[in-house]
């Protein structure tokens, strides 16, 4: 109901502007006793940082998470924990000149249709600023994953930027940290970085597809109908700045199977747990988690905020032209892996605490 | 919170399986004083109902809706609607041989896995049948959208069966209704029938694309961050039977597009509201529509029950072969299009009495 | 955020209306294998029932429940339940003559004034009737306690009638069902009948206080802040029609204590657990359960609708005399003993699911 | 849901415990353009601050509250506000002797018990601290407030301390003011402080009752059923700290009247707007405001925390006595007056904001 929170029993909060004082998250409902430092959290937060490279935004933020309540003596208490990060590096005045102008592409002029305000500062709560908080809150939700699904691993990486993908039979997902695109294919990386200077030297920017996969989920975590793991998480990496589509799995290439192709084919692996002969799936039937890699992709269009020119208006209705100078991502979509691996995080979570209310901790349907 | 619960204000909340004596949905917080009778309701029904061609499944249910609730003297009297619709043709025994197989693709074996529970008949839960009940209360939706927004026009196709799409060039609403496909090209509608003929003959199924818009809808409707129209446009259609992607406006496609490229540049129309050079938006900006038509797409998948034999494994863990019988869509995303139009109808109702509670009726930002 | 739904995992949405076809619940995130048949609801709307008495109204339904939806083979499958009861006795010309007319202490003129309907058929939505949802919702919580605590005992009755209070010196919990007020102390029954057979004969009613004792709950069930248990059982008696104020244990009696005279001793009990010395925290202090008895009382108003003339305004706004004929509780009391357990049992589940969803079902902390 | 939140649409979340660095209120759903700076919550944060005379505790907090987020050039953006309050005097120490003993009538063991920790500074987040995060959301209502309903006037005070309640004759909310008890009463004012200071020397505490009163609340808010008005008020009330009972208009009382006694006879006024000669039903009938003055009153118990030793038992099973030294409320009952108010401001905001979401703000049932 709550606009800016999300998750069920795992109830994050943010809060904050680019511009303000500070942002941060609540995050209510975390289990109790789970070991929690800000050095636990701050590693994510790094990972996120803009300025890292010549291809993320130039602000310079150190992104330093503080824990306001909810730890005590390095555990987790179970009421909510405030984590708050404070701005350090915003220019405002950056700006100064498009306070009358909309941007086209960007989310200034439905804010002002919605609420009459126009908040020029760095986009207000548009911005994907807004994401730190989320990748801090994820942060809580890793310490808790890891104390209950210790093998659950989650990693994310970019398949596609522009209209150049990765070679899926190069994929390698040692590769991910080495280079500034978070790419699992090494050479479509050189190609990347080849294609966003020149780019970058055109004031344009670029969308690009992400994949975010979780090896290491038990079967039978989802729901049915309204709560399903696959539209839990389609909600949450939509809710990411920029995503214009989410997909799981086989995807939009579902479309063009047949059932014969689709189908999972099943056996009884040693371990007697049911493994399957291929993923179209996701990981995910009915809503519910298989036991296989959950898989879901979303597409980030590319950044508003362009040093060509767009025809556009301003808050008077007089036509105008805009170039929106100051600091922004070429490519936000660099940026947006480890937040799509914070929703990830955040959602099995929720979805692993809803579980265990419902069904408890006990044995389930067993096959064999 | 709620697993069978959607909406946050106009909250539906559906019941029943495929082959229990009913199901229905219960519609909570509709607006007083809207005109509602059973025959509002049953058109939405009727035009989702099986059997109507070959290309549906051969299950014959009236599908006539009741409601039992809410409604007093041909009112809304803003109290819970109870909308039941009686199953009359379940055919249990056709599903006999599966009880202890699960199929490949399908859920029954997730919800065995979750619940500890195998309910054959006809999917129980999990079936297709569901929707109807979702459709039943978007009729409720619709009739409170004629008096909120008279000029609100949902209007939803199919763009791709299998590997083959429309032709974009040919698009033309006013055909969709005159083929079994909801397609609106007509000439793609007949290579689409040979298409399907080929493979009901051998047993096998196809997946879709269906793309679902709403022109009329005002701009500011949505909400930022974990409410985004978009997010919960996503949420909406992967709740949806098989459905594997959602996207918006340019959506998986905007990723190959460069920020110049994928601007809607703006100037002021004739009627004091912005007019955009293009939709690759789809009507969306920072979660909060523009004004312009919302687009949306979502891809479903082959169905699972299909006649060929697939590799599988039974309750007891033994090795088996899966053909499934009984009355199947050979192509499911025939019969989401009404199911769609459906979901954008209760979430933009949704999102309508969210805006008026926090913003009002008033006016808000205006431009020019 | 619905209006007509509680509970957060637990969630049980009613439906219908004092004179429509029927009403009914839909019981939403239910656990699975939990055994369930209508015949273990059945029990429970008996002893709610109208008509039992001389001292209930005249009204005779059947108040038979149907299960719908949600159990497969006498077990719960997890899915939601649909409980429906039928009206049978729906009299509404009773209601005629004051179909322009509002009744002084009746909801009929807020809803008119909310809404702009006026729906004179027995109250409508918001008759009393509307309880024998909740009594059946609560039927499949006592069937899922049973499973969890197998040890919780309910048990309601009343304590004061008019200014007439039971002697709690003569409280005897086996002599409840000997009487027709759930009296605990029979002596006081016997004059509560002479007084309620005075009240009749004049045409009047009267107010009454009801308890509600849970015992068994084991220590550490509720939460901190916004849903401690008492304002969880605080929202849910005064949901209930015609009650004006809830208390837990002292309750307002405590107002008038010193802290040390309210303060529970605690001393270790034999089987290791805290055991005190008094109960005046009601067996929840801080919004948790401490393991004693739960005790809340909650007051009933006399039924508004009596045969002696009261002044009132028409809808037209004339002045005019009410007399409410047709058949009423004379003491609405009475019939609330078994909604008050009905509603105790739903929030007593729902803090279960909810606490071992946060904490699981491990050990926690453990004194001694 | 969520443990720490409350509202449905004007969402308030509390975070922080009474001695970490800071505690706080994220306000979600606030209307947009509404007037706001840190001088207009300020003014009510005083009113609850501890240590302005001899009968709250001596901690001293400026309980100074910063907007971080939400406003931008003194106005509410419709984004999340957060509001933080630093705590500045939190000597732990104080508590150090009681780390491994649980307080008779205290927080402490429940919470232990039910997540397995023992945090001793200040009780934690069961601290009567955290209301200091509700008054200053509630500043925030009142100025949404101001705007909506500017003639809603909400009036809280004490009216029982101890066995010694207030003369309702020379009942005067001029004097409220004047005596640190907001006492309406000035007799009665003096008599307490006799009370008081007895209770003192003997390092003993007490109860008392407090009643709040909005008047100018609008016919037709709240909703039936399962959001009522009352229901909401008195789960709200009911989460304040030490409250053990709620009731509305003639509460428990009204278990001793008749239903001709306790009929609220109307008529139409001057205004044509219904009149009614009474008050009992407090405002509110089946969970809708009738126009009248909305009536809540609560008790609250003695402060647990006393000078007198009581029996009780250690974290390790041990009997043992305790005397809680630091600096405690001797009636816990005066602080909770501006507490009280803070909580009808947030449940009529999010009420009023609810019923423009389903009713709109055009007309609705007018009598005469």
């Amino acid at each position: 109901m709550s606009f800016n929170s999300f998750g069920h029993l795992f109830r994050v909060t943010t809060w904050g502007e680019s511009h303000g004082p500070a942002l941060g998250a609540t995050v209510d409902g975390c289990p109790p006793g789970v070991p929690l430092t800000e050095a636990d959290i701050q590693p994510w937060l790094d990972k996120r940082k803009p300025g890292q490279n010549k291809y993320t935004t130039q602000r310079r933020e150190a992104d330093a998470v503080e824990i306001l309540s909810g730890v005590y003596e390095g555990k987790t208490t179970g009421t909510p924990i405030q984590l708050m990060i404070r701005n350090t590096d915003q220019r405002s005045k950056d700006y100064g000149e498009i306070v009358k102008t909309f941007r086209p592409g960007h989310a200034d002029i439905t804010y002002y249709q919605k609420y009459g305000i126009r908040d020029p500062r760095g986009g207000g709560r548009s911005s994907a600023r807004e994401t730190a908080a989320r990748v801090a809150a994820a942060g809580v939700a890793r310490q808790v994953l890891a104390t209950l699904v210790p093998d659950l691993k989650i990693t994310g990486y970019m398949v596609q930027m522009g209209p150049r993908g990765i070679d899926r039979t190069k994929l390698d997902l040692s590769v991910i940290g080495d280079n500034p695109f978070w790419c699992p294919d090494a050479a479509t990386a050189e190609l990347w970085a080849t294609d966003l200077d020149a780019l970058r030297k055109t004031g344009n920017s670029v969308g690009a597809t992400i994949e975010i996969v979780a090896s290491g989920l038990p079967a039978g975590i989802g729901a049915p109908i309204y709560a399903k793991l696959d539209s839990e998480l389609a909600a949450a990496m939509m809710t990411i700045n920029a995503v214009k589509g989410v997909e799981i799995g086989a995807g939009f290439g579902a479309a063009a199977l047949t059932g014969v192709e689709n189908a999972d084919e099943i056996r009884l692996g040693n371990e007697g747990k049911p493994v399957y002969g291929s993923n179209h799936a996701g990981g995910i039937l009915g809503g519910i988690s298989t036991g296989q890699d959950v898989v879901v992709r979303f597409a980030v269009k590319p950044t508003s905020s362009i040093l060509q020119p767009r025809q556009s208006v301003t808050i008077d209705g007089q036509p105008t032209e805009v170039i929106t100078k100051g600091r922004h991502d070429p490519c936000v979509g660099i940026r947006a892996v480890p937040v799509g691996e914070a929703m990830m995080a955040c959602v099995l979570l929720d979805q692993l605490l809803l579980h265990r209310a419902q069904v408890g901790e006990g044995p389930r349907g067993v096959i064999g």
